[in-house]
């Protein structure tokens, strides 16, 4: 009896709430793709913009990937985005990143060769999504101006919807965006001397 | 000159934490499957465990994925893992899901039902990669026993990596994980009032 009175007790404060979110969902009234900033220091950036790419490629929809931190292990994403996915528009920065070649001026001139991959994309309504992996990192460095960065971000189609993942990226990229998601590192296997894994990692 | 020294600096200290950052990479000598917990109110938990599937079918690893949540709505990497990745084996939980039906018993046969996909997947060798996608909220519902499934993760097959995500999922999912992201909601698209948005948010 106590235990019905509980069922009955935790249906209705569930009918509560759902209602309450019914609402909610009833009010998102306008539709336009998003900017979704995905930062902070936990695992899991690069991967959940990867998520989202699978998620257009199930509608079909058209996607551009550019990243711009491509260190020298390859990587299952990009395995997989070459060999299964010729239809997504996919880009690396091709020369060594300053992690490896501490070389400030060359790693100016590969960010905005880089840049001149996507920003094309964020003006051409066709794409659906545009995942721009590591950017932050290039504000952050002064690899890219800032404003440049920002202006081409706000000006694209409002049916594109882009994700920006790296630590940081400044308070210019969080006002801007409609989403921002902060991942924290609680704890890493890596603290515990575990290598990086292969299909896990990268 | 002033602006070469800069430079010069700015390339010691970056080459000092590369040398750190590397000697903690030769330290990590455990190869092993890893267990990632995605947890937080914040946007990405699901979408960066099918990024992780990526990655895994990048070089051609088996993966699971088993989803406790099935909202009305078809998804974007429902449809896609079902059209062009007949390799990865798929199940959701089938019937609604309480938030829909607000029927505690029918919830709990549903969730015991999907543990049973799960459960032999996590003693099977072959499984490079198993996802258990909101698996957090049937600990915290209490649906299923947390010592059942906290055992079955822990006795898994060494080399097999597992994502578990969903809100919450209580310490002892967080103690038996080898890395934790918690990820944030700094702010969501859906507070002003825009719509979930199809290839993005589902």
């Amino acid at each position: 009896m106590a235990d019905e009175n509980q069922a009955e007790r935790q249906k209705r404060k569930m009918q509560k709430l759902k209602e309450k979110v019914d609402q909610h969902i009833e009010a998102c009234d306008q539709e336009k793709g998003v900017m979704i900033l995905l930062t902070g220091d936990g695992k899991g950036k690069s991967s959940s913009a990867f998520g989202m790419v699978v998620r257009s490629l199930g509608y079909g929809y058209k996607v551009g990937v550019v990243q711009f931190i491509k260190g020298e292990q390859l990587s299952g994403e990009e395995l997989y985005l070459r060999d299964h996915c010729p239809q997504v528009d996919f880009y690396q920065m091709g020369t060594g990143f300053t992690w490896d070649t501490q070389d400030r001026d060359a790693d100016i001139a590969a960010a905005q060769t880089t840049w001149k991959v996507v920003e094309p994309m964020l003006s051409d309504p066709s794409y659906h999504l545009v995942i721009i992996d590591e950017l932050t990192y290039m504000l952050s460095y002064k690899y890219l101006d800032e404003s440049m960065v920002t202006k081409a971000l706000s000006n694209r189609p409002p049916s594109q919807s882009v994700v920006v993942t790296g630590r940081g990226g400044g308070n210019s990229l969080k006002d801007i965006a409609d989403t921002v998601s902060e991942i924290k590192d609680i704890k890493h296997a890596y603290q515990s001397n575990i290598k990086a894994r292969k299909g896990v990692d990268y």
